[in-house]
């Protein structure tokens, strides 16, 4: 692979801003994980909520992920029309998504979490309704308070589960979402392995009660070799390892160091150059989200942004002053900065560049209303 | 109108998180906006960079804007295909960006803002070899330090521009972002008049030399009043007053209150409700750009929102616990927060619901590259 600085300086795109992969930069990664995941014996289900994209998801089922995880009904029917063949929807899935995951079974193999009785009713019905068997995961809580029962509920759950028709248990989820940012090296690894031997004893309760869960699917890039490693999940849901982002390159790898390279990039053009200060480029507040750190700057190398509104940024110190100079930075947190845009371009070693449609990007399908009808 | 309560309780979207405009407080706004320019014999050029929809966009014109601003290349093509015939891209224009705006010029008037000679001179290149008028707005630095020249370089780049092939001179732009958000009443009207006294001064100097500009375009939501009753604009560049948002009902209007309601809102899903101190709903960090205050829940009345990630969100105190229970809340920053969708529902008092596609959000033209092939 070329230097960096030196890849960047054969990018030529005819728009800015815009989101730009090094492409191979991405194989690398997607080759990385899914070796890591062979060796241990573990399935890869890479997420796709980071890129929302169904050309990279297929690359990942290309190269040997048994499926997608989805975090919405929405990304299910994006991917799934896409052809991706094993969708799990790794968020409690609202009243209204039901029937239509349960329609999407019908071609694709689905399935989704729960972590109440209410949806497991819903779920058995809308499968039964429209003739295909829906896979239900029970969800654990490990801790975050944001979904899943405790470990001590997922018993109960998981019986009803096995005695409702039209539902097929595949296993139960945990995810620590709260495990994967935490500083690399010992305190990332003494919470992922408390957790994990919580996980194990659950596991050791399920089959003893005859309900042994056939997959523990789980994980993310912060602590995928933690993960691999515990002997507990069957299945990694990792997605940010793909692009990766200024919050992971910060935290550093589950081991101090990362296999995973810089994939993801922002160009943005210099549109105002008459400030010792500064430049202004193109990039603001629609290019990035600014959630997590702020996008860093790549090229000019030293320089910082700053956001100057929703479509300018401040690149200090200004470095080229050429208006229409290239400006390159890494975005600060891959997921809700993708979701600000619609593609992203492909650019390979050889100064290729291709389009990849964002299309499992938040939607609202022209079926859902009927434009100027009483809604029922 | 219907108490807001009333009405949220009525609108039934079959999808979250999604955002829903009240038809009814949008068309007020936009007629009270309309009815401050018109008393105030100040154009109306409604600001397209906030809503991003041309649905929305030929609401305005047809209620009186003279045009639509935009503030990307992207959203002048968008809007120029919807029929909106007079464009003002009120940011500087990247080099790339001449040749697409040229070639738009052919359709409606369009007219952009440059801050240096090597603008000026793409500008008239890309307009004679598109064989259609370019027109020009000098853009001058209010003291924002992000774009345009101080007012003593407006003269000589606006005779440039006059000299130069293939260039319209339509007037000049002001526009001050960092007033807009100042506290209501006396520190804003001071701001915002010691900068309207100098611009006056400026638009003198400019007539004396024999180049009064036509137009003197500016102005925004939070000093709009001031804006029209300086004497100075002749457009007024308001954008958020359509639709509202968290950041401008708090800072108030420009003489304490607002004549302006809220018209947009996001519904969520509550899809997990097992913890006494919070329901988490379906409206994250993908529903909300968080850069200025957060979304203000407006259902259940009296809770807050807090991020639970990419597509979770926490109300607390938690409300009604029933899963699928709609929340309702007001968007911290409008701009960013739409950006993030692909369309709106618009909800009438009548129950009636409407898709609108926010068709001019960022976008890749398919065009920009060709997939595979060698760039040029």
């Amino acid at each position: 692979m070329q230097p960096l600085d030196a890849f960047l300086a054969r990018v030529r795109p005819q728009q800015t801003p815009v989101l730009v992969v090094r492409r191979a930069a991405l194989m690398a990664n997607l080759a990385a994980m899914q070796a890591a995941c062979d060796a241990g014996g573990v399935r890869l289900r890479a997420h796709g909520k980071m890129h929302k994209c169904s050309a990279l998801a297929r690359l990942q089922v290309a190269g040997g992920a048994v499926g997608l995880c989805c975090q919405t009904v929405g990304e299910a029917e994006v991917y799934g029309a896409a052809g991706i063949a094993d969708l799990l929807v790794t968020a409690p899935v609202p009243p209204w998504g039901w029937r239509r995951l349960a329609a999407l079974a019908g071609a694709s193999r689905v399935s989704a979490v729960v972590d109440s009785e209410a949806q497991l009713a819903l779920a058995s019905a809308a499968a039964v309704a429209a003739g295909n068997t829906m896979g239900i995961h029970i969800d654990v809580d490990p801790g975050m308070m944001r979904a899943g029962v405790p470990p001590a509920e997922v018993g109960p759950l998981m019986a009803l589960a096995l005695a409702l028709p039209g539902l097929r248990v595949d296993g139960i989820q945990a995810y620590c979402g709260h495990h994967q940012h935490l500083p690399g090296g010992m305190e990332r690894r003494t919470a992922a392995l408390a957790w994990s031997d919580r996980l194990a004893a659950l596991v050791a309760e399920l089959g003893a009660a005859g309900m042994a869960p056939r997959q523990v699917t789980g994980g993310g890039t912060g602590t995928f070799a933690i993960d691999i490693a515990s002997g507990v999940y069957t299945e990694l849901q990792a997605g940010s390892y793909a692009l990766m982002d200024v919050e992971y390159a910060d935290c550093g790898g589950p081991d101090g160091h990362w296999p995973f390279r810089p994939a993801l990039f922002v160009a943005a053009s210099i549109v105002s150059a008459r400030h010792a200060s500064h430049n202004v480029c193109d990039a603001g507040l629609k290019a990035f989200h600014t959630n997590g750190p702020s996008p860093r700057v790549i090229v000019p190398d030293g320089s910082t942004w700053r956001s100057m509104g929703d479509e300018h940024g401040a690149i200090m110190p200004p470095g080229d002053s050429t208006e229409g100079a290239l400006v390159w930075l890494q975005p600060g947190h891959v997921d809700p900065t993708v979701a600000l845009h619609d593609a992203m371009l492909v650019a390979g070693e050889d100064g290729t560049l291709e389009r990849w449609a964002i299309d499992a990007r938040r939607f609202t399908p022209p079926i859902m209303v009927q434009p100027g009808r009483e809604q029922r």
